[in-house]
């Protein structure tokens, strides 16, 4: 327990002080509660997260409201989610050391974390609205999803601690339901929480609605979302996960994690990469600086895979310990090379998995009930549809030919093409 | 508890009557415990079976042993299998009704369960051996699996309960274990409980052991076993797990069971009859005769998948109420073909993993610990060996072309063709 209270309550900025003013773990970094000063940051879809600041210095202190806070208290959503964020962060730490903030104090009956405020930081989705470059952003998040997936799977994880541990996150059940039915379903039917940029998107909408073969193709990602338990997902890495600063970046908020197929996190990324893409457009006056910005962005999203590949790679060759794969019947026979074939294979199984699920995350950002903000603040709205229906198209032809696709160069050159047309 | 021990004690012919004659659920269907008549019968690999026969009726009473029954208590295996056993049991009783043994008592603590009697049924494996014929067979065991695998998944529990389901059944890591090591790692190397028909199979075994693509196949469906939770398995599911007599069979010790991919049962079953196929120049005197069985055991083993597919066609239309390929993207957009399609991909890739784990299975009943008697009791070793390598060499046609077989009657088209071939 943090303070007196024994039950839940959602805490304030004006009673936070004097809930948390005794707690060590905030007073040896932040100084005498006399001297904070508490701010409410949170801008997410579903928590509070005040920033307390002292005269020694900052932290953030995270809470779980018992409702989404993008839709309020008719859609209810239990706290546990911060003990789900506790475990993930931890283990997380483990795996890659350095990328996540360092957790000060959790407590679960308030669904409360205390943790590391990280600066000079910025949310990566603002600064790339902002043309913003950063060095190693590829290389940090190639990596990051690397090692926490390889580190938490069969591969590495002695078996049964990995059992226990997909056991402990498969009670993650509710936030497990919020992708399962936000990302796979509702975006593909006139759903009641859905929106999209009308009346620009609606034939683009209706046609993509219309495509049995693609309706038929997301379910089957949704099925391997539900039951491959491959490895520890953060489960929400877009661009809003991310924080930067220079050639810095932070991984933050994984209270969606579970055990999940692997694409489902690089997936992500990489669409919210694309998303990017596309909505330059709606940003920055001068076309050159525009156009420099988007190859970048590109050569990130491509980087991302290419850094997640070379050190799943390394890992596979150098940390391969668990029951997958064992060495017994490859290296310990003299037979490296059937590793590698093995590997090779797993590596296109991931990537396939990973197109799909780019795919499906393209799409809910621009008919489902959570959009992003690239797209969502450019107000001139036939310009914004034009945008959304360039990446609604990639999305479609990810998920259709995913096992087509023969890497990632490919992937860009498809988000280039698509980019010179117009589909509204 | 069914006795007045606290602490687990292995039951003995000579101790079950005093320890368990007090049972009401044993005396209501066997009589007074004088009447009671005591033999211990398991030939399986794991546990203690008594079959308890008194002047009324007739029990089972199943104990697990703290180690491995084949292999002495050098390999210690932990009580809690028959917990499993019996949660499993329930679920199959629930989801396909009048497949499985009644359960008269549960005691946890003495590793114990009581149940049906099934009688005048005798091993399916021993049946086979003796050639005898059973009308229904692949009906009744393409509809267990069928309805077992189905009602287990996303496609018609509630999610949440499947979660909670999937994390209990995630404790059973021992009994994976066996699993992931006696059919997945060991026949792929010369691992020291592996036995084989030496010297005969020799070269096969060296040159199987060798191939590359084989033993990386092999891995990626270990990686699957491991980590596609997608329904609940039996997890051991051979012809000495299923009872038969007549036109009627039944289903027992699923002690193995967790949270799976489906075509690993569905393989398991296939293997057994392809075994007993190749088998069959062991037994019976006539060709004639052995040819006629021949084909019937290869009838059977198409109709097992006609029937699996059928009945998992039906249940997809009539029950399919839960997340996975929900009818709101479907049947309720007017899209039922769209639903067809995805039945068909998702039975098409279910047929994939069933002919690789089936070719598995073909393997490690040659190759590793546990084999099957139907080879086993050929005593003319170099004809085994002749039987053998054709299993052998089936089981590794499966694997490599997993995804290139066009369907059941492929598979035994080349089981024919492979039958006509010798490899030793």
């Amino acid at each position: 327990m943090s303070d007196a209270q024994s039950e839940y309550s959602a805490l304030s900025p004006e009673t936070l002080v004097s809930r948390l003013g005794n707690l060590e773990q905030i007073r040896n970094r932040v100084g005498a509660p006399e001297s904070w000063k508490v701010s409410e940051v949170g801008d997410g879809n579903l928590n509070l997260v005040f920033i307390v600041k002292g005269e020694t210095g900052t932290v953030v202190v995270k809470q779980a409201l018992p409702y989404v806070r993008l839709v309020g208290d008719s859609w209810p959503l239990p706290l546990k989610r911060a003990f789900f964020e506790y475990h993930a962060l931890t283990r997380q730490a483990q795996h890659a050391p350095g990328t996540v903030p360092e957790i000060y104090l959790f407590d679960e009956t308030q669904a409360l974390i205390i943790m590391e405020f990280i600066e000079p930081h910025i949310i990566l989705r603002l600064s790339m609205m902002g043309q913003n470059y950063h060095e190693n952003l590829a290389q940090n998040l190639g990596e990051f999803c690397a090692r926490t997936l390889f580190r938490s799977s069969d591969l590495s994880l002695e078996t049964a601690v990995r059992k226990a541990d997909v056991a402990l996150f498969a009670d993650n059940v509710e936030l497990c339901d919020i992708t399962e039915n936000l990302i796979f379903t509702d975006p593909y039917f006139d759903a009641e929480m859905n929106r999209h940029t009308a009346p620009y998107l609606d034939t683009v909408v209706a046609s993509l609605r219309n495509d049995f073969a693609l309706k038929a193709e997301v379910q089957h990602l949704k099925w391997k979302f539900c039951s491959s338990a491959e490895a520890l997902l953060h489960g929400d890495l877009h661009s809003g996960s991310v924080m930067v600063s220079g050639g810095s970046a932070r991984v933050i908020d994984p209270e969606f994690a579970f055990y999940g197929p692997m694409g489902f996190d690089i997936g992500l990324l990489l669409a919210n990469f694309l998303t990017a893409y596309y909505s330059q457009l709606g940003y920055g006056s001068e076309n050159e600086q525009r156009k420099e910005y988007q190859d970048w962005i590109l050569d990130v999203t491509r980087d991302v895979w290419r850094h997640f590949e070379i050190e799943f790679s390394n890992l596979w060759r150098a940390e391969r310990k668990g029951i997958a794969y064992p060495s017994s019947v490859f290296e310990d026979q003299g037979h490296k090379l059937a590793s590698e074939l093995a590997l090779t294979k797993r590596l296109s199984m991931i990537f396939e998995d990973t197109l799909g699920f780019c795919g499906t995350e393209l799409h809910r950002r621009i008919l489902g009930l959570a959009h992003n903000a690239e797209f969502e603040e450019i107000s001139d709205e036939p310009l914004r549809a034009r945008c959304e229906a360039r990446a609604l198209e990639l999305g479609r032809q990810l998920i259709l030919n995913r096992s087509n696709i023969s890497g990632i160069a490919s992937v860009l050159d498809l988000a280039r093409e698509i980019s010179k047309e117009d589909f509204v």
